[in-house]
């Protein structure tokens, strides 16, 4: 089979990004380009990543897709999007290239090879947590590496999922919306490197019982013909918004960053109710949350947690490090865990608290047993990486999936 | 005691009022001004109403007040405001009326006596169904009875609670805002009469389990201080909804009556969502009845039913005479009653109706049973009324409340 010409296969793995200044809604559909700037916090890949594996033979007889083991439908457009974009820049920058250097001239010869990819995610998919543009940055910079494709990448990120080209950096990151028709200027560009600001934590609540909801990608298109709302916060309050954040950011002001991000999210959801049909993602767990999170907060004369919700219930929670123990005894006391088997904290270690009667009685209020299906701990990570190591190939020496996954 | 001078004491009922263009923030709290115009429909008191006594006497020693029974503080200041608004009216009149006519003589000495009033609703306050605003039309419109005051009597009762203005009339009625800094020219006017559409009925469902909620006064306030999105809709949409919701009332265009109230609702809980910290007034139920609504209209191919909701989880229905039994037999499919002991359908008659199964399966999804604590079925109607039966006042010879109440 491929024994004179092994398999060129790399494995890559790209983290989840959570926005603080949120993406709803599109310009221009095919390209993926966003009706206004977003903001948002890659989180660290030591509690949530995709990894990716890419590979190529000339003995590959079709493109093939493995989502989390299970072969998947490589034809779906987006995806296609994301290999044609890849495959294009490789040929450019060979074509470009004078000197046919030894990786220049494979990845020439490799274009007409079939590719095999295969990719899954350490946290379950169902949470809710955005694993599509974890997905597409890992899958654009998994191609990347395979093909010799260097540069900005984040244009081809965006081309799979628009929150995927955030995904392409650590720490704080910014998408552009840019103003061009062919979308060359709508790339994510860094804000700060997740070194910026050690003492952030982010922590999240995966709300249970979660149903179905309104899929991202028709609700932003709904949103976009019917929310007058939406189209004044697109275009009067989010620059100005983009500003402020990058400054809360910089400054490390965990007050006004924690503010504005809750400020920002209820806008987001805001916007999603003044569609028509309107769209609901916050439940009333998702209302517990906040009014407690209010709560803590007038309690302590100040922004010490902030929220912000996606396209789903479950809340990714702000604060910093020395508010962890403290907070997360609240939340324990506030949606006592259910005796399911599972583990209640995920990720990070948390210390133990014992918060004040006065701050309990002030701020636990109707605790709900079991609305909160489990915790997890992380903070600001890394972008997308190469993976060295070899035996983390999530595609064997055959290029088909291991039996691991 | 008063038997040389007998009491003089009138007995009048208000209605209640859903507004379908929604008034959410004032520009002046004192005169309570609105940031802008909102439109209602005025509800039959054949249903829903209040009945206010007011009664003078030279023997009263203080101002008293009773709602339902129970003695309250006539202390309140926008309770005074109205009090003092009338009699300053009173007063008016008087002075101004050259001919010193018997009505007119006798209001004159009057003005110096106390009041007694006493008020009741003949539906549960707690239905979260504007009470207020019907409470201080009835109010107002007693109080302006007594003392002989005539003419424009909106902007008196909109200083006891800004709604109760629209419950001066009847039908379908307007607030317009007003540009002047003393309001005078912030009153409630009628667009069509409640006869203009016979066929329209409202029915209103009670979610059961209702929390307290942000109290509107003080929600409006943080929402003016606080949502960018309110007063981009204050200033830039609602007066284009107005005059398209004029016109559609006076077409009778159920469908795109049905749309603009449906979508000024969910605008209304839109920027209470982009309120800080957020104000959330739907709940879960709530969704459930939207979503519901939407269903139905989905599979009728057209808006026969529309909801509109206020500053709490109750949804309040319009739909056609034609309408009501189908749509009574799938919500009653979809909140199915429990066995509680109470009615589960109050107000008008309703016929029985066999929805299709194939309307069943389309539109009722995971019945909640007792999530609806009852319905009532009503329709348009007149506005405040004086009450020629002498049996019917709250107050008795003695100027206090009969036993009844």
């Amino acid at each position: 089979m491929a024994e004179d010409k092994p398999l060129s296969v790399v494995t890559c793995t790209a983290p989840v990004n959570i926005a603080v200044i949120k993406y709803w809604g599109k310009r221009d559909e095919e390209l993926i380009l966003p009706i206004n700037s977003s903001l948002s916090v890659t989180l660290h890949q030591d509690q949530l990543k995709t990894t990716t594996t890419a590979a190529i033979s000339r003995d590959f007889t079709e493109d093939r897709l493995w989502l989390n083991g299970k072969e998947n439908d490589i034809g779906q457009p987006r995806l296609q999007s994301c290999l044609r974009e890849i495959r294009r820049l490789a040929r450019k920058r060979h074509s470009g290239n004078g000197n046919s250097g030894d990786s220049s001239s494979r990845s020439a010869l490799s274009l007409a090879y079939k590719v095999h990819i295969a990719s899954e995610n350490n946290f379950p998919t169902a949470a809710g947590l955005a694993s599509s543009a974890a997905g597409f940055a890992c899958l654009v910079y998994a191609l990347a590496k395979l093909y010799g494709v260097e540069g900005e990448l984040s244009e081809v990120a965006r081309q799979g999922s628009g929150s995927a080209c955030r995904s392409m950096f650590g720490g704080f990151v910014q998408w552009v919306m840019g103003q061009s028709a062919d979308g060359k200027d709508s790339i994510a560009q860094q804000v700060a490197p997740e070194t910026h600001w050690p003492e952030l934590r982010v922590l999240i609540l995966v709300v249970s019982a979660e149903k179905k909801h309104v899929a991202s990608t028709a609700g932003m298109q709904t949103s976009v013909k019917t929310s007058l709302l939406l189209k004044h916060r697109a275009e009067a309050l989010v620059p100005e918004r983009m500003s402020q954040m990058t400054q809360h950011i910089q400054q490390r002001d965990f007050e006004a960053f924690g503010e504005l991000t809750m400020k920002d999210s209820n806008q987001f959801h805001a916007t999603c109710l003044d569609t028509f049909p309107p769209i609901f993602y916050l439940n009333d767990i998702s209302k517990q949350v906040v009014a407690l999170v209010h709560r803590y907060n007038a309690h302590c004369g100040k922004n010490k947690v902030a929220y912000t919700f996606d396209a789903g219930p479950n809340a990714v929670l702000f604060m910093l490090d020395d508010t962890v123990d403290e907070f997360v005894e609240v939340v324990k006391r506030s949606f006592p865990p259910e005796n399911n088997g599972g583990q209640f904290l995920k990720g990070l270690p948390v210390g133990s608290a014992t918060p004040s009667e006065e701050l309990l009685s002030a701020v636990v209020r109707d605790p709900t047993p079991g609305a909160i299906q489990y915790m997890l701990l992380t903070k600001p990570g890394p972008g997308p990486a190469l993976v060295e190591d070899a035996s983390c190939h999530l595609l064997g020496a055959d290029g088909l999936p291991q039996s691991s996954s």
